[in-house]
């Protein structure tokens, strides 16, 4: 039942592929960074396709899937469904090549991304329902209208489009021996792997999926795409409970590994990719690091001290999780800290905790202070605070002046 | 006592840095961007300087600075003063150029970028006083040990290192009407103006202060360098007191103008940047947008349909002032808002409270329930939360549900 991968699509179609989308689809930058590098243990560069007009590689598939279609079906229109990027990759090349897109969206997807396909000059049906019944109901609209349905990632032609980073990443990095790639449906990962391995059979690709949404990682051990169980992730754009056919199967014959990040991990790349790279990855975007960082990676595939590629490749982050994310690495890197203090309820005594945190050169962000739900002993109250601070040592400095000012502290 | 412009420093010093610092310096990419230009009403292109290594144009000035050195005055090593880029980009390419480099550091400056110097080989002088005492110091520490003292901004190889970024945009976008550039001391807004007027002496150069620091606003109005009061901003970057002497004779000559910006107006720089640009900037940075972005400043200049460049020029800002500028940010656009409401002490009241907001979409963040300072009558308690909101639309909504429901509240 499995198609013969070589026929579906090969390297000679990403080629194609990079023809066909060239001048409309921006040729991002690949970057050498000396930070990520030493974080890692390898000579790491990254590929910015978050840099992309809609902020994804998305574009790229979509580009090369529309303008293959032919006359009559452009007449016709596109159908497709999706959350944010693919969408947002149709309406712009959509309106680019005078095709008409709908886009299927489940009410969930984020407001921003709504109103842009609208802006792009899309027309968005947002749907009251989960993401298959979305899908049924795009087959049924195309069914009736005629439109062309576009999948996200299982087909051939959005392969080969994906695809076309593998041969831009090889042009700026021709000595890499390893590309990290995030695996969703599978299609940025299939393409990227065949456009890399035919020119560099030995250079790796490892694919990093988020443990909430480990469709590959299972199929893989599986023998074939098979519906997982998911949890909602930061990384969103990756939450596919089952990967393409066609993915899988060249995702089968050419990765050399996949790996799983769990959500901190996530977190914290999106962290460090914005204090070092100064760019903002959504959680997908960002996995790749999270991949190449997760503990013994680069050692079991040989890789430390050699050249790595990140592909980052989304950052269409919701501004409301970035800050909540932001809040959270900087807790994880010891930039903040929280102690709540019991304090004898007499004049003085708060003045006095400040006093004490200053001179410790901590710089105080938010109080609360409780008398109601404080401790037991009606004398006494709760003062809980969140402290700006260097690193954690520095939280380690605070810890001990509060003790030696014999306050009663615990961390909060 | 002013020296002749064109002596100083000239369009082909500027052409000569260019040669001087190609390899070493990361030729950075000029971008244009589809909602930027929608938001100031131009064809927006950003020239994303912050993607130096280490995160700031100042590599241009200090490797052009470096390269230029004598063996002998190479051999001696080189000091300045700094707080940051101007440290970092010394500590970098004196380390590739075999150059010791001392840098004084304020107290004040971020244990970031001091850990960060000290990791790139620079030795840090940490000097406990203000700017101008450190400034002092390493004149000191020049005279007794013979290092050659490096200025941050004005100095003619600083100022011709820093307008490589001229002819780079010039490459890029050759029919630009008008580039936004910051202004600190006025060594960039001199050296970009240096190499793009020559080219294009049509082509407007609009310099971009802070209002906390307008030290070349009031000395161009002062017919020279002068004194300023200046107040903490956002954008520490452009925090000089005092132009430099050959920096405003090429500015007087050769910008178009200088516009102000207020601290909000930077903040919501920064958020645009992050949330379309998927880039992160310092205040310093996003400065050229918020400028673009002021009222009338397009229209006064004849600019708006047309193309103009903003110079993005540094990414180094503290996780820490982010998270805060980004919360500020958030309200500015409707992403959160903040109620408080007085309520009955009566037990199901929050959850009522808490049902209306979930009912009208809005996610609470953080709850406040304050028995004791409450309002004046003993039967009520102030609820007060921060909740997560689509636009200002979503918020008017929010408070209608309120209202409809009888509820007693005020925006807090």
């Amino acid at each position: 039942e499995s198609i013969p991968l070589m026929k579906v699509c090969t390297y000679a179609d990403v080629v194609a592929a990079q023809d066909r989308i060239r001048g409309h689809v921006y040729r991002s930058p690949c970057v050498p960074s000396d930070i990520l590098s030493r974080l890692c243990g390898a000579q790491v560069w990254s590929k910015l396709d978050h840099l992309q007009a809609t902020g994804s590689f998305k574009e790229r598939g979509a580009r090369n899937r529309l303008a293959s279609l032919s006359a009559e079906e452009r007449q016709r229109g596109v159908i497709a469904v999706s959350a944010g990027n693919h969408a947002l990759g149709l309406a712009r090349h959509g309106s680019e090549l005078g095709i008409a897109v709908q886009v299927v969206m489940p009410h969930y997807a984020p407001m921003v991304k709504v109103a842009r396909c609208r802006e792009l000059g899309a027309e968005v049906i947002l749907h009251r329902s989960d993401f298959s019944a979305a899908q049924a109901h795009a087959h049924t609209v195309a069914k009736s209208s005629g439109a062309v349905f576009i999948p996200a990632f299982d087909h051939p032609q959005i392969i080969a489009g994906q695809g076309t980073i593998g041969l831009e990443i090889l042009a700026d990095v021709p000595h890499c021996a390893a590309i990290f790639v995030p695996v969703g449906g599978g299609g940025l990962a299939a393409g990227l792997a065949l456009a890399v391995k035919q020119q560099r059979p030995d250079c790796k690709i490892i694919g990093v999926e988020p443990e909430h949404a480990a469709s590959m990682y299972h199929a893989l051990r599986h023998g074939g795409p098979c519906s997982v169980p998911t949890a909602p992730t930061l990384a969103d754009g990756l939450a596919v409970a089952q990967v393409g056919r066609h993915c899988f199967d060249i995702c089968q014959q050419l990765l050399d590994d996949v790996v799983l990040v769990d959500e901190s991990s996530i977190a914290q790349a999106i962290v460090r990719l914005l204090e070092h790279e100064k760019t903002l990855l959504e959680g997908a975007g960002a996995a790749a690091l999270a991949g190449a960082l997760s503990a013994n990676v680069l050692k079991r595939h040989d890789l430390l001290g050699k050249t790595i590629v990140l592909v980052l490749c989304g950052g269409n982050i919701d501004v409301n999780i970035l800050n909540r994310v932001v809040q959270r690495g900087l807790a994880a890197d010891g930039r903040i800290c929280r102690v709540v203090c019991s304090l004898k309820d007499r004049p003085g005594v708060m003045a006095q905790l400040l006093a004490i945190i200053a001179d410790a050169e901590g710089n105080v962000q938010e109080i609360n202070h409780d008398r109601t739900f404080g401790p037991r002993d009606p004398a006494l109250v709760t003062a809980s605070l969140s402290i700006e601070t260097r690193d954690h040592q520095h939280i380690t400095a605070i810890h001990h002046a509060l003790t030696a000012a014999d306050i009663d502290w615990r961390e909060g």
